[in-house]
């Protein structure tokens, strides 16, 4: 026993990642990796509770380092919304939402494409989820007017929306949802993961009530940490305050992210702020390499033309492949890493997904040349 | 508003912390303050959600780094619990264990020396909530066998103890505690924020039924990060999972820390479970430097003699001096600062909290003769 735990304690010396300067076409990684002004503060605000140096009781409050300009000025503009505040990410974000808005057997509608994480926060608060169905293989397709039925029948006290998914990078009629949301006065949830600090966005625009963004998917932030941004008619609710202690959040638990993955958010905010201009140049790039992927059997899986980095593959020739060699759906994985690439999840071969947001035209050639040279290895 | 805006995002450029590498007596930072392999992974896993290269779908399960290790084996053992997992906080740990056994309208006991956040996380989840009174001005102590009324009298779903409390440095009697607990049948909560990482504490010697830690505060870890243990009957109760992604706790949305503090709280895990054998020098430290400030009349607030770093102080002589200087309350902070010394709040002066935990003897030498400087230089 005490052999054992001292194997395991030698083993946390000297953590290192094996991914570290790959090309990362990681779709959970590619819009998280740091701005070189985040790898800075990671230093200076690393130890322990170093952000609340001169803190007055309220993380959102403190003045040195300017959180309270970011939070109350910065990040509301940017979502669009009119108030706005920072969480541990965006499931915690829908957690207290949801929290706030509905109580244990009220009904929430989802669409069919939500994350996990969507329903697992429903189910924390003890709601009755009802999902409406996406078109199914290939398209995966969500149509938003499957929302009116469903309202009439359930009744939800909240709907939510993916904007867009994690699985097929689609992107459902936001806006037309929420002229829905409107006429049923449904509070309307847009979980924006991987949008805000990807593409422009705006919750006003689109007419949402909430919009949920995450800085470690999306926004060269250090996990975890999120953001949500709402209508003021929703911040007496969701920003209610202690009874007792005046000052502090209930749902925030006073403070959330208090420590170093908020200053990395933060430091990279600029950055952020300006690469969503160049959201067009993402969208092309994202479609001549699909294009050129499928040039040699892949299938691109989820809306065409696609518009959004997230791409989700079946791969019929690699999934042949992984059926005869040793390291079955591991191969690609290996043969990938040998060339200096990270993308498709460890074992996975017949159906992957990738992200083409951190990599430049120039790496995204050879990748579409690694995967030829790996198909051809093994033909 | 553009030109407002614009002033802060400048205000994000080159973000710096002021009290880096002055003598921290911060009782929020003593304890968090990071080794150098925790400085180390901060650059090393700092991308996003870079720890989760090899997630097979639960973070706690994660083998490279060695997440599962960490959390299923060396971290229960550390705190003599049965089970243990890891949360965004010592509040969040203490949130997702009241959500999880007790309902709105159900009672909790707790200590008068609770954090605000053990309060709000009961008002998160609508308990109500009594307190068990201290003894007041001076020594702020909290009788543990008051409990047994008021868990007659109101028959609570859980009780919590405080151990110690972030005030006073208090030290209760929580084994007694524990058999009042199991008397009555009462789940028994330990927050041991500013235990856990700093002494010797266990569980199960103990008797609780959860123990709660802070990574940030006690374990020399980047914030936030936090450490739950529970006895093994909890588990299926706290660490319930979904009914359809039956994979993922409910009450950790799946997963929590999925990123850098965790990798901090690995890194100097080694360094803190031996620091923990030294605690009775920190005592020694602890007493002679509280002491020493007595002798130049500052009032040792708590109990006497003290057996914890964590020290809260009446300094008459302080507060007389800022009632005639035009900083009022912050000409300590002030003269701290250019001795390089950083501890009391910014703007106290009558009554304030210091923490002898990473400072030497030597450095607070320095600090006991800084004290009588400033109060000579304003005789």
């Amino acid at each position: 026993m005490e052999q054992k735990g001292d194997k395991s304690l030698q083993k946390l010396s000297g953590l290192r990642r094996e991914h570290k300067g790959l090309i990362n076409l990681m779709p959970l990684q590619t819009g998280g990796i740091l701005t070189d002004a985040a790898r800075e503060v990671l230093l200076e605000f690393g130890d322990g509770y170093s952000v609340c140096d001169f803190c007055q009781g309220v993380l959102c409050n403190i003045t040195n380092p300017p959180i309270r300009d970011f939070v109350q000025e910065l990040l509301p503009r940017f979502l669009g919304s009119d108030v706005a505040t920072i969480t541990h990410g965006a499931r915690e974000a829908k957690f207290m939402v949801m929290h706030s808005l509905a109580k244990p057997g009220d009904a929430i509608l989802v669409d069919g494409n939500r994350h996990y994480t969507t329903f697992v926060a429903a189910e924390r608060v003890g709601l009755n989820i009802i999902e409406v169905p996406h078109s199914g293989h290939p398209e995966f397709r969500v149509d938003v007017n499957e929302y009116t039925a469903l309202i009439k029948q359930h009744a939800p006290k909240l709907i939510l929306l993916t904007y867009p998914d994690g699985n097929y990078g689609n992107l459902p009629d936001a806006k037309r949802l929420a002229e829905i949301a409107q006429e049923h006065s449904v509070p309307y949830i847009l979980n924006g993961a991987y949008a805000v600090g990807r593409m422009p966005i705006s919750m006003e625009e689109i007419g949402a009530d909430f919009i949920v963004g995450s800085g470690h998917k999306s926004m060269a932030a250090a996990g975890p940490v999120g953001v949500l941004g709402m209508k003021k008619k929703w911040e007496p609710i969701v920003l209610r305050k202690s009874q007792r202690h005046g000052n502090k959040d209930i749902e925030l638990l006073g403070c959330t992210v208090r420590g170093v993955p908020l200053m990395t958010l933060m430091a990279s905010f600029s950055n952020v702020k300006e690469r969503v201009q160049h959201w067009d140049e993402q969208v092309s790039k994202t479609q001549w390499f699909s294009g050129e992927l499928e040039k040699i059997g892949f299938a691109q899986l989820g809306e065409k033309p696609h518009r959004h980095d997230l791409l989700h593959f079946d791969a019929p020739g690699l999934y042949e492949i992984s059926k005869r060699v040793r390291e079955r759906g591991y191969f690609l994985y290996k043969e990938l890493k040998e060339r200096g690439i990270w993308g498709p999840q460890p074992g996975l071969a017949r159906s992957f997904k990738l992200s083409t947001f951190a990599a430049d035209r120039q790496q995204l050639e050879f990748v579409i040349d690694s995967f030829k040279a790996i198909l051809n290895k093994y033909a």
